[in-house]
């Protein structure tokens, strides 16, 4: 994937605003969509972010300018909005999607937050309020009260007169949900069976009642999820009485999906949880010291293990040349052992009850490999000093480390899965750092058991 | 996430089959939504999956399961689909969108899929063959040429007379789009637009001009960070002279974007490419034997490294002891590196032309990070053995561990990005066994000046 034009657009950009090129500047600003603005925004200073945002004549997209900046960089974001002016904001609030401009309320300071939604019109402000309400991560927080929902003894024909004059701001009319006397929702019919059955007919005798629904308090993975399984385009969010409250809709399924991946990514390489790349070098540096922390401990447990094997070294210097083939196999299998059991158990295909299946195939794999590799090894040893003992020593070593990586990093985060922390953190610098203590005490325990030292 | 739900369901299948209870088995398959059926099957022996497949009556719930088995696991599907009568599988095709018919057909051997679309009815074979001409991983081969192409000089009234007669079957109306007389693509309209303006306006008058498309060609990846980005529900699809050939909907998008991920991860920790935990032990032994011979070979050259410094070992065994903090540090600052490049990149917020700035920021904290840690086990080394000049060494290397392993670590996924190759497989295997290796090497050569050895 190639993004040249970002970097040409933010060139012109520059250069534009050195010469103060008002006129061009506005002309460019207003036919760049505001996802590609925003990508020029967090490349500029503040203060000629805030000189092209009064350029940008359409509320719409500086509402999703303001979207798209927050999930690029919070920091970025968070200085930019709180240097615009009250008024400014507000009327950009009172248009965007409720569900949207809750999460922009959710980030901001509860002085300046509060200050917006007594600014912003009484409708839009409770809509939102309600949304605030529930947690961030949830299915509530995330809904938008944009549906369609309809009587049940309504009938075909009714129903489209109410499409036709009610409903004609709702701009995707995904699903038409069902509820009965009390809003409970009861089923869902679509667009086309409206137009096919007879116009007699009243929505409860063809709508499907199987019908996909979550609650408020719904992780919004789990919505994700329900989602990208049934190839759904919606789904309804309802209360414990199961009166219809909102839709989640396939939009914001789409960028849950992708934060959740990068999150995972990121932990499993102890990095941090959320994007630090456009964090300044300071706040990186701070971000990824304390995952090095545990490698760094563990190394020196290694250092300690060693130095009491120092009389054995200085008889067979050689042991030391096969420290790193002997901690990079079982570093190297253990990360594949533990990004598939975590990938695994995100996508749903392996399940958290199967612990010791799971553990067991992987431990196999680990015999398995361990053997090959072992073997080799083992050979390279023996032919390169001409010692046996060594030979089979270091063979034993390769084996035992790689089963124990296998081991390590399988079991872990199913673990980590059943106690509910998210198994992606373990497969981070805890596990390799485990690893590598294990793989070098066994070594050397063999090697002193083979070499009788 | 927890789908203890699943293991209930394979546990009561199983006990059902042994019972042969068919008549409570055909009721719970014909229940459940294929999507929770197919991994049901895939925990089922070949003979059984057969036997509940014959119980499921409605076409389009086979159509869902053999895009959900294709899907989690490949291997099983195919075996599953050639035991299957061709007839039993003619009508599902027939019935299932095109672009998954042809996903499906794609898969399966030659011969197979020629009998196939042979047998299957003109209209849909045509389309079904249409798609199979494009790459597999192309806009083109994920299309569907289910869309709604009204022409431009239609007034509003005559669009939704000929919504409500020709294009009932059109089961999300998301977007109209317009084209001129020669089919080529010129607009997109809305629902909402039709009803709002006066029926005698002409759509070229209201539809907007700014339609993002993509070619037949584009890679899926492209099209699903397009629709990602802008929020959108489907995007058009047309050839070389932007005439529409059909839409690429949200739906796969998701698809797309979830196997996308999978796959950077799975590569990330060279663990192949598709996912191999649903496997046999030997083919996933089999998969995963071959990306760890970098890492063996990469072992291998270290032992030779460290094997011609055993004179200085024999004198200073302590040496030795410090092998696995230094290739560790090293390992887990390259692995962050690497991931947030590789992830950066795919997100679209890292740009590959920004290669020197993004090298030089990791680098930057990588000194950073290693002068911490540098000087830390330095220390450690100084009072262990209370020799200064080893200290000094140790601190020096992990120092200049910390620094290489930043910058291979984000220079090679850059380089390898530019040259159009996944960058994801760069961080893999490759990028840590090479830190290893100049990790080791730098270390006794700081080491032999520093203690005169």
């Amino acid at each position: 994937m190639k993004y040249d034009r970002n970097k040409v657009m933010i060139e012109t950009v520059k250069r534009l605003l050195r010469r103060n090129a008002g006129h061009h500047l506005r002309k460019i600003v207003n036919k760049t969509h505001a996802a590609d603005l925003a990508r020029i925004f967090y490349a500029l200073p503040l203060a000629q972010q805030i000189k092209l945002y009064g350029m940008i004549s359409d509320v719409e997209q500086r509402g999703i300018l303001f979207s798209e900046l927050s999930e690029i960089d919070h920091t970025t974001f968070l200085s930019f909005i709180q240097s615009l002016n009250i008024d400014d904001i507000v009327p950009v609030l009172e248009d965007m999607a409720s569900d949207d401009a809750a999460d922009i309320l959710g980030m901001l300071p509860e002085e300046l937050s509060d200050t917006l939604l007594k600014k912003m019109k009484k409708e839009g402000s409770e809509e939102v309020e309600g949304l605030l309400s529930y947690g961030d991560d949830t299915a509530g927080g995330i809904m938008v009260p944009d549906f369609i929902a309809l009587r049940e003894d309504m009938t075909a024909r009714q129903a489209i007169e109410s499409l036709q004059k009610e409903h004609v701001d709702v701009e995707m009319p995904f699903y038409l949900y069902v509820t009965d006397e009390y809003g409970k929702l009861t089923g869902v019919c679509s667009l086309r069976q409206l137009v096919v059955v007879s116009p007699q007919t009243p929505l409860r005798d063809f709508m499907s009642t199987d019908v996909f629904s979550v609650r408020t308090n719904t992780d919004q993975e789990d919505v994700a999820k329900l989602v990208a399984r049934y190839d759904i385009l919606a789904v309804p969010v309802t209360d414990e009485n199961n009166k219809l409250l909102g839709i989640v809709t396939v939009d914001d399924v789409i960028d849950i999906l992708r934060e959740e991946a990068t999150e995972d990514i990121l932990k499993m390489a102890g990095a941090g949880a959320g994007f630090v790349e456009t964090k300044s070098i300071y706040k990186s540096t701070r971000i990824r010291l304390p995952w090095l922390f545990a490698s760094c401990l563990g190394g020196l447990a290694a250092t300690l293990i060693i130095g009491g094997f120092e009389e054995s070294l200085k008889k067979i210097a050689a042991l030391a040349a096969f420290i790193p083939v002997i901690m990079g196999m079982g570093g190297n299998i253990g990360t594949q052992s533990s990004t598939i059991v975590v990938r695994g158990l995100s996508m749903g295909v392996l399940n958290v009850r199967d612990v010791w299946a799971v553990v067991f195939k992987e431990l196999s794999i680990g015999l398995l490999l361990g053997l090959v590799y072992g073997t080799l090894i083992g050979v390279v040893a023996h032919l390169r000093y001409n010692m046996f003992q060594l030979g089979g020593a270091v063979c034993l070593a390769v084996i035992c480390s790689m089963c124990v990586a296998a081991l390590v990093g399988s079991l872990f985060p199913m673990i980590f899965a059943r106690l509910n922390i998210d198994p992606a953190v373990a497969t981070g610098p805890f596990v390799t750092t485990a690893i590598d203590i294990v793989a070098v005490f066994l070594y050397f325990q063999i090697a002193a058991a083979f070499l009788g030292i």
